[in-house]
């Protein structure tokens, strides 16, 4: 991340000859005479006018920014990942559903813009906010943004200021979901101790990388289910290093021995976390290994199969089941709670205690005619482009 | 209840030709000069060897009671019930598996007394025994007593004193598992408020006449499914006179017109809590009709079929699955706790508030030979004997 990236722009940088490299010192200039500069305001936003197959119905909507009112922020996005969320809401599978919005953005059929999660560069302030500044980097205060864009005008109770010195922007775009629901259903669920154990299938998602962290920074052990595949032993390697106790494959999960096996890494100590974001049959085994009283919490179902329970994990092991949908998290807890977790997150990052997931960068060049094509491509991959070379994140320049 | 149901019998009233009568009133001037008498000391229980088919294992045994003990209490059983779960645990299937005992009853193989509740009154007190007096009325202090029998010894802390003046011997003896799940699930799950909305299924059991009863003397709502019936207006009727605030079929349960029908009943309110008996699909499209943050407690499985979850209602609609085992209460909560719960019932059941579930009442004449094949007969009629005439209780004398 460069200081260049969080100059403002003009809609002039597209359409002129100059080099933008020129450009971007010629208005450095300008910055240090007036501070009313005529500003970016051609807008690039991916979305759809119908709910559909990504591939079908995403397309580009251009549009100009409105005037900056008193009490709005104009913000221009750095970055934003392609999140399975995002292809479900585009699809109208999602409970969350942004409004399609028409003269907002100039659209006379009503446009969505997709896109949930993004880190973004406050480039204008009406002078009635007070507390957020031009330059500050900023995440959505919930879901449903639109982050899709290039520019946006907010309120700035959408948005959520970051400290810029102490993490990437990569790191600071894929902030608000999968860390945080690692976190919160960590801390959340199941009351737990140094030295408890949590079971997790889809260990290798965004999250179940997260959760190994979390967990081995809090003391807690991890069992670690992940598909079984080619290259088994680099992804074991992987997830040993950042701090996996076990790790066994969903083939082996069902056997005899693997039973045993989980019965003596356990010892006399409890198992009283399980998360779950795939569902079906494997769903419900993994269930069976949680200690009495139990917590299990379900973030996802990637297998499209539900949770089928047996009586007697609820009634006579007394086994709780519940969900965690980091957006709701963020609705119903305040501003103040939500940046502390924030904070706190972004601080291990910054000591190297979480990695950041695998990511494949995709540049968007938004001055570029014909550029939005490497955003539709990106959603047309979706999730499946996720497990080939990590979550995609669209890089603005 | 008469007085005469309470006094102490000798061994030689069932061998000898006096009349009962005279026997008792003989006892009572004995008891007058003396409390050293020789009591009856010949027990017969119902019981098993084996796990099994009720009709294939179940059998008398004979023995007598040991010596009283300081630290021991005698009692006599007056009434026990024949419970889904005592059908279950006989056949093996039950999670609590009382211990089969050999020299504590004079059998040579092992042999487990069959039944978990009841009610008894104390005929004899150990020396070194306080707070509990002869003829005092006593229940069961958890699962796994073994209650199908005339006498048992005990220890002080596996029995529960409770006044014998505000409840029948029927009510005393269903006290402790069917009114006590209604009312934990009650108390315990969803944070219930006066006009709050509470859905069951198996409405028509000894839990869901209790929940329809207690909901309503503490300002619930119940929407309440039975099994469709030839005598359904008798059912719902009776219901209804209970306290029931609406009542539905299971086969108009799936209907758009019910779910319509529910969604005006429901109003602004919110249905925070359902109590599911039934498990399989017709628990699963229960749960749909919760509010969002409600909670779903599962305390049977008569269709014998698991719960299954669509992802959806865990993770966007955040409900919270649990379960309920009334003994696995019992073991975790103090005596005080749950003596403070039997008294608040029990004064309700003496308020008239609380209506006795009906009940098919069988007597049992321990004096008389091959006597015990009302009791063999009654738990082979098991479950099924329940849903034609009532619960089977037991009725000692």
């Amino acid at each position: 991340m460069t200081s260049l990236r969080i100059l403002p722009r003009l809609v002039s940088s597209r359409q002129g000859n100059a080099p933008a490299h020129s450009f971007v010192n010629a208005r450095l200039s300008a910055r240090l005479f007036s501070t009313t500069v005529k500003r970016d305001t051609a807008v690039k936003a991916i979305g759809y006018t119908q709910y559909g197959k990504p591939s079908e119905i995403l397309r580009l909507h251009e549009y100009t920014l409105p005037e900056l009112k008193a009490n709005k922020v104009h913000i221009r996005f750095l970055a934003f990942p392609i999140n399975p969320a995002d292809i479900n809401q585009i699809e109208g599978t999602y409970p969350t559903k942004p409004p399609f919005l028409t003269k907002e953005i100039g659209s006379s059929e009503g446009f969505c813009v997709a896109g949930n999660e993004g880190l973004a560069e406050v480039v204008a302030v009406g002078n009635d906010v007070s507390n957020i500044k031009k330059g500050d980097w900023v995440v959505m205060a919930g879901a449903g943004f639109g982050t899709w864009r290039s520019f946006a005008e907010c309120s700035p109770c959408d948005i959520q200021v970051i400290p810029k010195d102490i993490v990437s922007p990569i790191q600071a775009a894929t902030l608000t979901v999968n860390p945080c629901t690692a976190y919160r259903m960590l801390k959340d669920f199941g009351r737990l101790e140094e030295g408890d154990f949590v079971i997790q299938n889809g260990a290798n998602s965004g999250v179940g990388l997260m959760t190994i962290q979390l967990a081995k920074k809090w003391g807690y052990r991890t069992i670690n289910v992940v598909r079984d595949r080619p290259n088994l032993d680099d992804l074991k390697d992987h997830l040993y290093k950042l701090g996996a106790t076990h790790v066994v494959t969903d083939t082996e999960f069902g056997k005899q021995t693997t039973k045993e096996q989980i019965k003596k890494w356990k010892g006399d100590s409890k198992i009283k976390l399980g998360l779950n974001c795939v569902g079906g049959k494997a769903a419900t085994e993994m269930a069976k290994y949680l200690s009495p009283n139990g917590h299990y919490v379900t973030y996802g179902a990637m297998s499209k199969q539900p949770l089928t329970l047996p009586a007697s994990l609820l009634i006579f092991k007394n086994l709780h089941f519940h969900g965690f949908w980091v957006s709701r998290w963020a609705e119903t807890h305040s501003k103040s709670m939500r940046y502390e977790m924030l904070k706190d997150i972004m601080d291990m990052m910054h000591a190297g205690e979480i990695k950041e997931m695998e990511t494949e960068c995709i540049p968007w060049d938004t001055k570029q005619a014909g550029s939005e094509s490497v955003v539709l491509n990106a959603a047309e991959k979706g999730i499946t482009g996720y497990s080939s070379k990590g979550k995609q994140v669209i890089l603005l320049k």
